[in-house]
């Protein structure tokens, strides 16, 4: 099975943990055999936002049927 | 919503700047609720080609509905 | 023509190259105007399989119509 | 409106998540315009410390008048 | 003489370069000695913008008397 | 005193940084004068695992005698 | 036929784009089956300068006979 | 189970491949729980030597009891 | 004696490995004293070939007389 | 205690040491609190010098009161 | 012969190639077949301490019997 | 005026900063318009040596008549 990685970047206004989750939880939502995720880049978007909203880039790797 | 990135490489024979544009034109045609561009990568294609070519790889970023 | 680019990861129990036409195989299976590949990593996976796994992963460009 | 990227170094006995507050808690304390925040590298420091010290070290980006 | 590094994010509608000239315009203007430039990263923001905005981050080294 | 460093890998099926104290609770329980950790990588393990593990890369400095 | 890859800064007043044509020119003048070029850095020269000098560092990849 | 990683350079006449195996076989003979290999350098000796040397360089993951 | 350090980049349609020795054979046809090579980079070239090329971009050390 | 981050240049004639040495003591001169110093470059100037100029890069973290 | 890599800081209140020798020193006190060595990194210690110390970060190479 | 860069690495049993003027010796020995030099990497050579031998690679840049 040869394995794909798409790039997604999670939010939260609660941590970066949570915003890691954000960007799982919509991978799982539309793809199969999602394997393993790998933290690229952390943010903290401040202007213009109500809260501090933390951002997590994440590369997803699933395998393709 | 979570944004995805993916990459696109753009090219001209005038400029990077046209290059990028080239690209960001191609994502809004397909893509809504595009965000943002990260430059990754310059280039000029020589090799073949009458005039020289500038390609700029770019990350796009956009909104997830 | 625009080009894009998609990150695989190929994998034989033969060698890195193999791993490498795995994942291009997979790509003209289903894109037209593959162009070019760039290796971005290479690992061997062991723990849980019977023989060792080569793993390559790529980027495959190809234009967009 | 050009901004401007100053380094700090937050810290917190909690998180890596509290130190970056602690850091982005002093840039709006003395700077106007704070944008977004980059965390650039994340340490531990335990040597001569009654608790682990989670470190984060950030970008500040803000806007200058 | 001691050189210091500042970090700055010049923005524009036009191009790339006049991003550029936007940082070192506002740099020339707060700072004596301004010696020499280096291009770090190069964005365009797009989402709630009127036009593309061509968005240079660079490192500005001058003179410390 | 010369420092050492080695790589461990803690993980965590609650959080990166309870993945971080896995990895230093093993260095600190077999080794003298842990002095600093520095974060190098951080993953998600999904394929095969009842819960999400978080996994954090770290660099272990510990003096030798 | 083995490529083989020189690095050149080409330098202009007008705009980074036109010190890649500097580069690429001279590259042109003195070598056969130029190829490919690749940009590597970006710098702006203004101390001890008339106006604002735009360098561009590149890697110029050629076929050799 | 926290794992660790130790960095090895494996080396052959006759491949990258066979190089990287010589690192896996030695790591093999000694540790337990070998789990993952990650190339992070590959060099050819050829200064001294009968024939070129493919020196590839490792790190191998393996859990800890 | 001073060592030098030139770029080449070797083709093949078997392997990367031939592709190292397609760029090694070249540098000692012209050059004495070639001590060792490092690989930078490694990518395919489908569009516009008849069979997919494997190209090794390298770095050649040898010794300056 | 938030900590900080400045980059300087220090030049000697005579060794990177001391041009290391060169930025520290400005900093000295100006800061409270100088904690540590990272070497970021090290280059050497020449054209236009009587003297090779050692120039050494230096991020230097303080702590702000 | 497999080589095996450790990490190593040495520390001097002289200069970094002292600082350097440190670590070999103590790395040749303690394994056999040492072959090289490269520089990481380099810093100075300030905070806490009565002169500035240069610590540099190195890998250290040597046969497996 | 277009600049050229080479890649040189300069040795000697004494230091580092004697390594790098080792280099740049030679490179004044062969080319007009040296302009600077920028250190990329530093080892130090022991197998097979009588003195630990610093070795020190780096680029030199040069004026193109």
């Amino acid at each position: 099975m040869v394995y794909k990685k798409i790039t997604l970047i999670g939010r939260s206004t609660e941590s970066f943990d949570d915003a890691v989750d954000d960007a799982v939880d919509r991978a799982e939502d539309t793809l199969d055999n999602v394997s393993w995720v790998e933290v690229v880049d952390q943010r903290v978007g401040i202007e213009g936002k109500e809260d501090r909203e933390y951002q997590t880039e994440v590369e997803v790797a699933f395998g393709l049927e």
